[in-house]
């Protein structure tokens, strides 16, 4: 595979290795040997004849051996020169871990600039510059020049972690031994001048040891690649990403950080979407997330029972509950009379089941048997011990273990205290059951298996189940006592509108000169719009104030006067449309105003004329738009029109092209979709023209590179049809 | 002061006091005597003649000494005899352990309904029951049943802790110990038949060792005089609250676990907000904002620096501020010159400052000296040292605690990691510098700072400076920094509307009977609404088919017709409204209409007659309405209506009666506010008298007792004026 001598190289040359210990070099030796690595190690340096025993060559030229793999740590004015050494002796692959280029702009990003150059033209695979590096738990290599005093190495596991950021790398390395999460492996990439997320995930494709991939995203490498490979990744691994770069803020430190430009934030949900990537908020929810899906198997469906001994973090649990989407229904009434024959009156045996602090570890297995094992309504549960009554001892940890084992249905554990509690979490986790040290914590880890187990089954997959040990062997295809047929996804191979319908306006476009302007003209944007089959009103453009009022009076009255420029994009911000233009004498009086507009707020403005377009009955407006995005290309956004839009910001995203599937969904996550739908005895939008609409904007974006931006804003929705009123293009 | 003897009693008999280790009583002799506890303890227990060696009396009728308290542990059905006891004794106050009453209905809930009787009929105080009562770290009290090795007990501090919860309490102290945060007191009071958070909050004012109050709140025990304690309370204790029983399974949930009705959570965060409570969202935040409140001071203004090693997390950090409000604003021109005389160039001096990998101890200080105490630019800091790079030691502890203490403006730490990056974390927290364990927490803690201090300044008070170290007197009254003159707040007293104004509406409540519908019929809301001072449309009431074409003809067409009726409150939904009546044959249809609709759907409705209303103009509809609620008496709502208040929830709630300040900021806090004031060019509606049909609202609901719901919905909103179109009342 690609990159396998990334991760398991027989031999390695470290370049400037020496044995001063305020060097990295010496640390990343010594970190190699107390890992056990068993390839080479070759020292590179021409001021010594040794390096901790290990002969050191004086350049990378007088190398006899072969070089699976450089790792360099010298000042990056001298990275060039060792980088265009590797063609000469064959070596194909480098982790560069000097900072000291882009991420300092000036002189940094010139010699950044020079490394890729010679990567592309030599042919030399790079992680880094300015990187942590790797670390791999089963070959026992790492190039992390952290010491293990200063940062704990986690054990063997199945997870494995993505990030640019090497503070990011070593802080989650550090934490996931802490908190008892296996690893398998860790990259930070750095600046990313070559290998960046999706080659990554496409070598995790095929890693066995690789069961979770957590990814902390500032900015995609390369976005279709990306969504392509996490799309088949996702399919048998689960994949969980923490975008930072958000805010305005966030984007600011971004770029001085890595020199990368993040892209907006709904983008990458959509891309996240698309890819089956978990999507979590912080660094805890993202931890969390990796925990429990390398402990636990994903949920079948989101019936949560919640067991309890301290009423009020049932309370807790509960709220959340109702936050997340989880359904905590009540205790049927089967159950609940089983329940009743074991346990004395007091026992409160609703969901949650709060067996209060006069119970012991013996009534937790018996709820757990009765209503979880016994009876299958419940498909997760998550259970709250808390420690200090008197009747609960370690052995509460075997018991739930074992029953949670039986049933064969995700159990995690909210535990909430000091030291004792911590004892008892590191206890359960050995036995593979996860613990969350708060009510939130835990019900939003319940919803990663929840989230994760709706994915699975939606791709046509059986949530997998962890074997109870960790075997270094591919996983167990158990089937689990899912009931419901999974349904095919809509591929989008299948598209159902032929690209053949976007020739006209494709050619339009291509005939347009590329040094002309960029935003196109509003008729010419309707007539595109129109050639791919979108309605429009009847419109006319117009040069005169005569010929405004003929058109007018040709179209009929009333009609609307707007504006025809290549400058103008909002062409009410500058006074240039007249709405319900009624008779002969307004239309002459509103082409004077507009045009004493435009002279009087955009001056140097070049006009076209202007557009007369038939005025139509008032409707639902919403907005359907299509971005060319940077990083992940064609997108497709969907809102309802004008305060929706701007000031709640209700709108969805999809990576385009979408299915009419897709383009459904996109219309019912907005919060607005009652208005569409009925709300309150109001009429019945046409939704199905508009779901058409959607598709044909995703699929003219997908088409027709030249488009950075389309919106039809608004769109006119009735009960039967859909009009676009106003449409909006604008060029690469 | 009036609980006094329940925190710090000079003598406590434990009714049911055994030696039995299994029994509870014995664990909290055993608690008192390792506290150590300098009361005295008079075990109370017809079976024994001594317990631990102290002399036992067979009934407390047979106590000679004086005995201040009470602490009872014994089954449920035995408690009122002994209560019954208690005034023959002269005792006056008792803690009750023992559950079994509310909590479990039935008869427990008639036993606690038998024990409130005794304790109003002797006027005994009691906390409980179903509850742990009390710990006290000054007086070295409690009457905690868990062992100390099960739970820790928290370090002496300013922190006190009021829940209902059992199991909350015992949880929190458990966490508390673990996070180094000092404690004061905690209650547990369970079923709360008598003493709840407000008596609890009225003593806290008095307590010099309390100056954090942190509240889990499952419901209020009265509304009103929580506020009244809380908003005195608040002027000089921080105080924080979470909420449970939010969504509909947590309500559920409460509702089985102490039998409590839980108000409407949006109710909650009004009293809150108006008491000046900080208000948390799920337990970490509490523990979170308890410890930060405790170990540093409240910020001044919300210009945050964030200092870094970890370029990562600084984006992490600039994220979650953009989402929170804290100004991360870039480093000023002067600061970033200075810093770029100290540092090497590829330093990034923006905000976040990241000092990067290179870095070590010194340069965090020369970036505080610089950035944070030569220049008054920034209210507050983060700091972020992540410990691995090697110029990283224990050393950086003393630095930027140092710098802390001269800066004299709160600095909060995140780091993340494992072992070490914990043994760090102890080591500021001895230093009263608070550590946070990912950006996300940390953020959330500075903007806990942020908001505290907002909340002095507004009711001009200069956020306190806590002391380095603890020290058990007055807290001192240092005078910070602050230049801005805190504004008055403008009281409640300066009620602009005399109650007066309502005697006619008062009046005509009155002489409705109690047994009458509570709806009021549509035209009498209107007569009301008139007569407070609201304006409406002209109406009127009509029995027939001919009167209502009269009416229309004497009030001008075009009319809108409503159904009359006091058994139907949303009239649309039931055709009982026709809109846009044209003519007297329009109207005479639509009467016939409407009154077919009626009998259709609500076929054993009573009809009133058809109220005609002269059709209003187009214009923005918001509402008002005003609800007693049953914990916090009257509330105000404002929203925009229609689908903005049903679907996108955009409403702001406030304790009635507000101020016309208070009304504009209802107004202001919803997210549709651009749609009143002028969004991208539209009109400006009229505020004005917005707020003035606010404040009346407000104030009338808070004068009549009579009404339990009013609303004006909607009220047409122009650019001169408000009239509200309809109004509903209900009594109670």
């Amino acid at each position: 595979m690609p990159l396998e001598k990334f991760f398991n190289p027989q031999s390695i040359a470290i370049i400037g290795a020496t044995e001063d210990p305020q060097n990295i070099t010496s640390v990343i030796v010594k970190n190699l040997e107390e890992m056990g690595y068993r390839g080479r190690i070759v020292p590179v340096n021409p001021h010594h004849d040794t390096v901790f025993g290990f002969p050191c060559y004086p350049s990378l030229l007088t190398v006899k051996e072969q070089i699976d793999l450089t790792v360099i740590a010298i000042p990056s004015h001298r990275v060039p020169e060792v980088l265009q050494q590797h063609s000469k002796c064959g070596i194909k692959n480098s982790i560069i871990i000097s900072g000291g280029f882009g991420e300092i702009g000036g002189k940094g990003a010139l010699l950044e600039k020079e490394i890729k150059r010679i990567c592309r033209q030599d042919g030399i695979s790079v992680i880094g510059p300015n990187c942590i590096g790797v670390f791999d738990n089963y070959s026992n290599f790492t190039t992390s020049f952290l010491p293990w005093n200063k940062v704990q190495k986690p054990g063997k596991g199945y997870v494995s972690i993505l990030t640019q950021s090497g503070s990011y790398a070593v802080s989650l390395m550090d934490l996931l031994a802490q908190e008892n999460i296996g690893v398998s492996k860790i990259v930070s990439y750095g600046n990313r001048v070559d290998i960046g997320e999706s080659a990554l995930i496409e070598y995790f494709i095929n890693d066995e040891s690789t069961r979770v991939i957590g990814i902390y995203m500032e900015s995609v490498d390369e976005g279709r690649r990306f969504i392509n490979a996490s799309r088949r990744c996702s399919k048998t691994k689960h994949m969980v990403a923490l975008k930072v770069g958000r805010g305005n803020f966030g984007i600011d430190a971004i770029r001085s950080h890595t020199g990368a430009i993040a892209g907006k934030f709904e983008i990458y949900r959509a891309a996240f979407r698309e890819s089956g990537i978990l999507e979590v908020d912080g660094l805890e929810d993202f931890i969390d997330a990796c925990k429990v899906l390398s402990m636990q198997k994903p949920a079948r469906g989101n019936k949560i029972l919640v067991i309890t001994n301290g009423g009020g973090f049932g309370v807790a649990v509960s709220d959340m509950c109702s936050n997340t989407g989880l359904d905590l229904s009540r205790t049927p009434r089967s159950i609940k009379e089983n329940l009743e024959k074991e346990f004395p009156e007091f026992y409160i045996l609703n969901n949650p089941v709060d067996i209060t602090g006069s119970s012991g570890n013996e009534d937790f297995g018996t709820v757990m048997k009765t209503a979880f094992i016994d009876d299958d309504f419940f498909d997760a549960a998550i259970v709250i011990p808390l420690m200090p009554p008197p009747g609960m001892t370690e052995g509460i940890v075997d018991i739930i273990s074992q029953k949670a084992r039986e049933a064969k249905k995700p159990v995690i554990i909210c535990t909430i205290g000091g030291m004792h509690t911590r004892k008892i979490k590191l206890l359960f986790e050995e036995h593979n059951i996860p613990v969350f040290p708060s009510p939130e914590r835990c019900v939003k880890a319940m919803s990663i298996l929840v989230e994760r187990g709706r994915i699975c089954m939606e791709s046509g997959h059986i949530p997998g189940r962890m074997p109870e040990n960790f075997i270094s062997k591919p996983e167990e295809k158990t089937v689990s006592s899912v009931s419901k047929t999974p349904r095919d996804l809509q591929h989008k191979a299948s598209l159902s509108i032929c690209s053949d319908n976007f020739k006209e306006a494709a050619n339009f476009l291509k005939n347009i000169p590329s040094k002309a302007k960029t935003i196109v003209l509003p008729d010419k944007a309707l007539d595109i719009i129109k050639s791919i089959g979108i309605t429009t009103p009847a419109y006319l453009l117009t040069k005169t104030p005569e010929e405004t009022v003929e058109a007018a009076e040709l179209l009929g009255f009333p009609v609307v006067l707007k504006v025809s420029s290549p400058e103008i994009l909002h062409k009410s911000d500058v006074g240039g449309v007249a709405v319900n233009v009624k008779n002969r004498e307004d239309a002459k009086r509103h082409y004077h105003a507009i045009m004493s507009n435009i002279s009087r707020n955009m001056p140097d403005t070049g006009l076209n004329g202007i557009l007369v377009e038939k005025q139509l009955p008032g409707a639902t407006e919403v907005i359907v738009g299509g971005i060319r995005d940077e990083q992940f290309g064609p997108t497709v956004m969907f809102g309802l029109g004008g305060i929706f839009v701007e000031i709640f910001a209700d709108v969805s995203f999809r990576i385009a092209p979408v299915t009419e599937a897709e383009a459904l969904k996109m219309i019912q996550d907005i919060k607005g979709y009652p208005i569409l739908s009925g709300y309150r005895g109001a009429r019945v939008m046409d939704v199905q023209q508009l779901i058409k609409s959607i598709v044909t904007v995703s699929e003219f974006i997908s088409h027709v590179d030249r488009i950075k931006e389309i919106e039809l804003n608004p769109l006119f929705v009735y009960e039967k049809g859909v009009v676009a009123v106003d449409a909006r293009i604008i060029l690469e």
